[in-house]
C-alpha cells in the first residue's frame, strides 16, 4: 500500500492578511477543510484518486466563497458561465467543459464527458444538451447567486474591464479557481479544476481551467496538477504539462519541476498564480508566485495543513 | 540571414491512391501549391514567419477541398462551426477561437484575438461579437457550402455517428484540418491551424485545433508545430508542446522529437494523424502515422515538395 495524498486549492492572487476579517478567514478555512475531508475520506477508505479529486472539487464548487459552481462570478451579460476539467493519470483519459450555465457541478459534467462521450472538450449550449441527456444536475440562477459577486459585477458592469476574481482594482488580482490533485493507495493519480472565470468577462473568454495540459494534467508516470492563475499565461506556457515534462525528460522531482514552472517560466511572461500537485509516490506540493493561495494538503503520512498566505 | 522554410498540411487519414481520381489529385496538389506559394513568397521577401503561416493557412481555408473555412464540414444542426489557432514563437503570444460561424478566415480571427485582446481563447457567439467589433470578414452560409460536404452530412444526419472528415465509413478516417509552420530569415518561427471539425459533430465538440499546446505550438527556442488528426487523442497527449519539450529537455532534433510523439506517444493511445513542424534553424519535418497526409514543404535551401501518400 502506497502513501496516499490529497491537495486542493481555492484560487490564488493578492490575498492579504490585512484585507481579511477573522470571520472571513475562518469561513475560507472551513470551506477548504470540508473539501479536504470530502476527498481524503475516500482515499482513506481505499477509494480512487479520481473519486477523491471529484469529491474535493465538488465540495469547493458547492461553497459560495469560491469562484466555481455556486458563487461563480458574473459575466458581462449577468450570466454565470463556468469551465471545468478532469484527467485520470492511470488511463490518460480526460474530460472538459467550457462556458456552461446552470450546471450545479461543472466538474461532474467534465467527468461525464470523459466517461460517457468519445470527446474531451464540449462547450456552451452543446455541453448543456449533453448534460441534459446524462441527467446532470442543474440549478436555477438563484442557486449560483452570491450578493458579494453581484456587487462586484455591478461595479464593473458597462465598463470594458474584466477582473480575474473578486476585485475591481486591477492591481489587486485574485484568480478564482478551485481544484485538486490526489494520489491513492494503489499509486494512481488524478487532477481536476473548476472555475467561474473572470468578473464581467465577455466575448466567450475561456481560460486555462478547461484546457488539458494548461490548467489540468495527470499521468501516473509523472504527476497530477491543478492550476489557478492568470489563465491566458497558463495556456501560453502549457503549465500543467510542462511540470510533467520536466519530471519525465529531465528527471526532476515534483517540487523542483513545479518551482521552475511557477517561479521561472510563468514569471517571465508575468503569469501570476500557482498550482497544487502530487506524484504517484504520494508526494505533494503547493507552489505559487502570488501573495497568497487558498490551499490545503493531507496525506497518510500524517501531514495535514490548510494555509492562505505566504 | 538564416535558412527560411514553410511547411503546410491539409489533413491526414486514410488517403489512398486507389480512392483518388487524377483530376482530384491534381486539384489537391494545386490547392497545396497555392498555399505554399502564398506563404513562401512572403518569407522570400523578408516577411515574418507569422505572416507566412497566416497566408498559407488562409489560402487552405479558401480552398473548398479542405475542411477549414470554405468547404468546412457540417455539424449535426447543418451549421458550419470552425476552430483555429495561431502562435508566435518569438513572443509566445497565442490566439485561438472555437465554434465560430460565418467567419471567412478563422485563422485571421485567431490572430486578432492574439493581437487585439488580452485573451487567448474566445468561443462561440462571444468570439463572433469580438470579430464584428474588429471588422473581421464574414460570409453567408452559401459561401461555405460544398455539395460534397453536404452529401456527406445528409448521409449521417439523424444518426449518432460523427466522422472526422469526408467519410461516413468509420474505418476510413480522414482528419480534415489545415495548418502551417514557418521559419523566417530572421530565425523567428510560428505555427497556425484551422478546421471545420467532424462531420455531424454535436454537443459543441471542440478538437485540438484551437487548443494551444495540443494542435498548435511555437517557441523560437525549440519548434513550431501544427497538427492534424484525431483531436481528442492530440489533446490528451498535449502533442505539439510535447515535441517542444523533447527538444528542450532531452536535446532531440525536430525530426527525432516529432517521430517519438507521432509514432510512439500517439500510437499508444490510438491517436491517428500527423503534424508538420520547423525549428529556428530552418529545418522542417512532416510526420504522420496514417495512410496519408496532404502536405508540402519549401525552403530557401531549395527543397520543395508536395506529397499526399506515404
Amino acid at each position: 500500500m502506497a502513501a496516499y495524498t490529497l491537495t486542493i486549492h481555492g484560487g490564488a492572487g493578492t490575498i492579504l492578511r490585512e484585507d481579511m476579517t477573522p470571520e472571513l478567514e475562518a469561513a475560507y478555512t472551513r470551506g477548504l477543510q470540508e473539501a479536504l475531508d470530502a476527498g481524503y475520506t475516500l482515499l482513506d477508505k481505499g477509494g480512487t484518486a479520481l473519486d477523491a479529486v471529484l469529491a474535493a472539487t465538488r465540495s469547493l464548487e458547492d461553497c459560495i466563497l469560491f469562484n466555481a459552481g455556486r458563487g461563480s462570478v458574473f459575466a458581462n451579460d449577468g450570466s454565470q458561465e463556468m469551465d471545468a476539467s478532469v484527467m485520470d493519470g492511470k488511463t490518460l483519459m480526460a474530460g472538459a467543459v467550457a462556458a456552461v450555465r446552470h450546471i450545479r457541478n461543472p466538474v461532474d459534467l467534465a467527468y461525464t464527458v470523459m466517461t460517457q462521450s468519445q470527446h474531451v472538450l464540449l462547450i456552451g449550449k452543446g455541453a448543456e444538451d449533453f448534460a441534459a441527456l446524462h441527467e446532470i444536475k442543474t440549478e436555477p440562477d438563484e442557486y449560483f447567486f452570491s450578493p458579494f459577486r453581484y456587487e462586484q459585477w455591478k461595479k464593473m458592469q458597462g465598463t470594458n474591464e474584466a477582473a480575474l476574481d473578486h476585485n475591481v482594482k486591477v492591481t489587486d488580482k485574485k484568480f478564482g479557481t478551485v481544484g485538486a490533485a490526489a494520489c491513492d493507495m494503489h499509486g494512481n493519480i488524478a487532477a481536476a479544476t473548476s472555475t467561474g472565470g473572470m468578473t464581467n468577462k465577455q466575448w466567450g473568454r475561456v481560460g486555462d481551467s478547461s484546457v488539458i495540459g494548461a490548467g489540468t494534467y495527470a499521468n501516473n508516470k509523472t504527476c497530477a496538477i491543478s492550476c489557478t492563475g492568470h489563465g491566458e499565461m497558463f495556456i501560453r506556457a502549457v503549465t500543467a504539462y510542462d511540470v510533467s515534462c520536466l519530471m519525465e525528460y529531465k528527471g526532476l522531482s515534483l517540487q523542483e519541476a513545479m518551482e521552475i514552472v511557477v517561479y521561472d517560466k510563468l514569471m517571465k511572461i508575468d503569469g501570476e498564480g500557482g498550482m497544487v500537485g502530487v506524484d504517484a509516490k504520494g508526494n505533494a506540493a503547493m507552489v505559487f508566485n502570488s501573495e497568497g493561495m487558498y490551499r490545503g494538503m493531507r496525506s497518510s503520512t500524517k501531514i495535514s495543513e490548510i494555509k492562505i498566505y505566504k
